[in-house]
């Protein structure tokens, strides 16, 4: 485990994450290409609207290095809802409960904001069992899902988790 | 019912639907100011990025009036599923099979695009039991509920209908 004091929790979201995020998105090897341009996207977003966007980040700095990060934000028309969009760890991070802290992170704003439940999506295909794995530990449960949404064979499983209470 | 001849379906998006569309949203007396401004941004985003926004709009004109819209397109990363985002008939031509019209509109343009399924979203809310209903007899199940996702007591219902089968 990292030790604590080498651990920074950044809000803020500089011209330079554009690439940062590109790099870490990539690196995990789990995402296509039209994914990871997508990751930048919201990036992009941000920089240009702020707060506005609705896009909101959150960076996980070990020393100089980013290790991770995570997108978030309210989901439009509703009282009290965030869609988690994002969360990656640099694999040179990984297994070094970088993506728990994100998680918790996250769930510490989103509480702070007024939110009441968050949202993430992820895949059925047996792929993503991990990626499941990861959010079941974090405190979220399959509320849906919805067959072939993705592709052929390829559900959309959409959990939720209670935050704030 | 409307004489077939005084029907005519439009796909291109002009500047001045801005306020066609706002116009039908407002005075459906169904939507809240936000959801409102949200109607209008479709559009917005249409004019101002063409096709590539992912918002595809379908008009049914009644001689010189718009009688009704749908909003539709293809989900990112998905490989044949679309949203539709919006349907609205002005409450001038409400109960003359419009909506049927623009549901069946929006299924051929989304079969024709290669999609392979429609979803949409509506809330939960007795009032709402119309707009369901709509969806139903549309050919949409629901396929999830979301508790409590606009609000507390106000669950989000996930309609899909496959088409080009």
């Amino acid at each position: 485990m990292l030790k604590l004091h080498q651990i920074t929790l950044r809000d803020e979201v500089f011209v330079s994450d554009r690439e940062v995020v590109r790099s870490i998105v990539e690196r995990t090897g789990f995402f296509r290409p039209d994914e990871v341009g997508i990751a930048v996207e919201l990036v992009d977003e941000r920089l240009s609207r702020g707060a506005t966007s609705g896009y909101h980040f959150v960076f996980v700095e070990v020393g100089n290095a980013v290790a991770g990060y995570a997108c978030y934000g309210p989901i439009a028309c509703t009282s009290a809802s965030y869609d988690l969009y994002w969360i990656a760890v640099d694999p040179r991070f990984q297994r070094q409960g970088i993506g728990r802290l994100l998680n918790e992170a996250v769930e510490s704003r989103v509480a702070a904001g007024g939110g009441e439940r968050i949202y993430v999506d992820t895949s059925g295909r047996p792929q993503y069992a991990p990626t499941r794995a990861f959010y079941e530990h974090g405190g979220f449960r399959c509320e849906a899902r919805l067959a072939d949404f993705y592709a052929a064979g390829d559900d959309r499983m959409i959990y939720v988790k209670a935050v704030g209470r």
